[in-house]
C-alpha cells in the first residue's frame, strides 16, 4: 500500500510554493533540492497549473507560485486528484469487481471504514498546515531560501 | 494505493473458515466460490498455517479450519503480516528515504497520522466481526454451505 511518487511530488511542490510566499520557484531548484527528476516535476507543475493550484510564469526569470491561498487547498483534494487508484481492494470498483459478496461483505465494509478514516485526516489538513514550520524547512532545504532574495530585473 | 491480492485472499480465507465453524474447508471450494486461482490460495493457506491461524489437515478428506478463536484475530494484524509495504511514502522508511526533510516535514507527519487512523480501524476489527453475517454470506456464496453437511466417513 503506497501512494504514487506523483502525489508525493505534487504535495512537495505546493508546500515549497507556499513557503516561498509568492516568490517564483523554479523546477530546477526543486529538482536539485529534493534530488527528484526534473522531467517528473515539470509534468506535475504543469498539471497543478491546469487544475488552478499554480500560476506558471514562462521565460528566463519564470517559475511557479501558488495561485490560490494555501489555507483553501486540502491535502485530501490533491491526493484524490493525483492518485489514479484509491480502490484499496477490487470490490471498491463495481465495474472490475469479481467477488460475489459485494455489498454484503463485512471485510469490504471494514476496508471502506478504514479508507474513510485515512482520507478524513487528509481532508482536514490544508497545504498551509503542512507548510507551517516554514523557517525550519527552508533552512534545512537550502539556507539561501530562508533569506529574502534580491529582486532580479526583468 | 491498493492492498495486495494476498492480503485480500488471506482475509477471505479466514472469514470463510470462521463461517464454516470448525468444519474443514478445501482450497478447491474457496477457489471455485470466489473465482480465485487455486495456486494463489494454496500459498496463502499454507502461510496462514505457519503463522498459527489455520490448522491444515492433509489427505483425501483434508482441508483447513481456524486454529484459534476468530475473536482473537484482528484484521490489522493480518494486514501487517501480509502487506510487504505499508510505507505509504518513501520517507516512512529511513533506509530508502532520499528526502532531506525527514523528521521535520509536515506532509510526512500528516501521512503518518492518516495511516494510523487507517490501521486503527483494522486493529479494532476482528475476523469474528467481519464474519458476523454468516448466514447471509453463506447463502450467497453457495446455498449448500448454509446447510449442515452430512459427515463423511474416514
Amino acid at each position: 500500500m503506497r501512494l504514487t511518487s506523483y502525489t508525493n511530488y505534487a504535495l512537495r511542490i505546493l508546500m515549497v510554493a507556499t513557503m516561498r510566499q509568492g516568490e517564483l520557484v523554479t523546477v530546477h531548484e526543486v529538482a536539485e533540492t529534493f534530488g527528484i527528476s526534473k522531467a517528473h516535476l515539470v509534468k506535475c507543475v504543469h498539471q497543478l497549473g491546469l487544475w488552478g493550484y499554480l500560476e506558471n510564469v514562462r521565460g528566463r526569470n519564470g517559475g511557479f507560485r501558488l495561485a490560490k491561498p494555501a489555507e483553501t487547498i486540502t491535502v485530501g483534494e490533491i491526493v484524490r486528484k493525483t492518485e489514479d487508484d484509491l480502490n484499496l481492494v477490487e470490490c471498491f470498483d463495481a465495474v472490475t469487481n469479481t467477488c460475489p459478496l459485494i455489498g454484503i461483505c463485512g471485510l469490504g465494509k471494514t476496508f471502506k471504514k478504514a479508507c474513510s478514516a485515512f482520507l478524513e485526516v487528509l481532508d482536514s489538513t490544508t497545504v498551509a498546515d503542512i507548510s507551517a514550520n516554514r523557517r525550519e524547512v527552508l533552512e534545512t532545504l537550502s539556507p539561501k531560501w530562508a533569506e529574502p532574495r534580491p529582486r532580479k530585473r526583468a
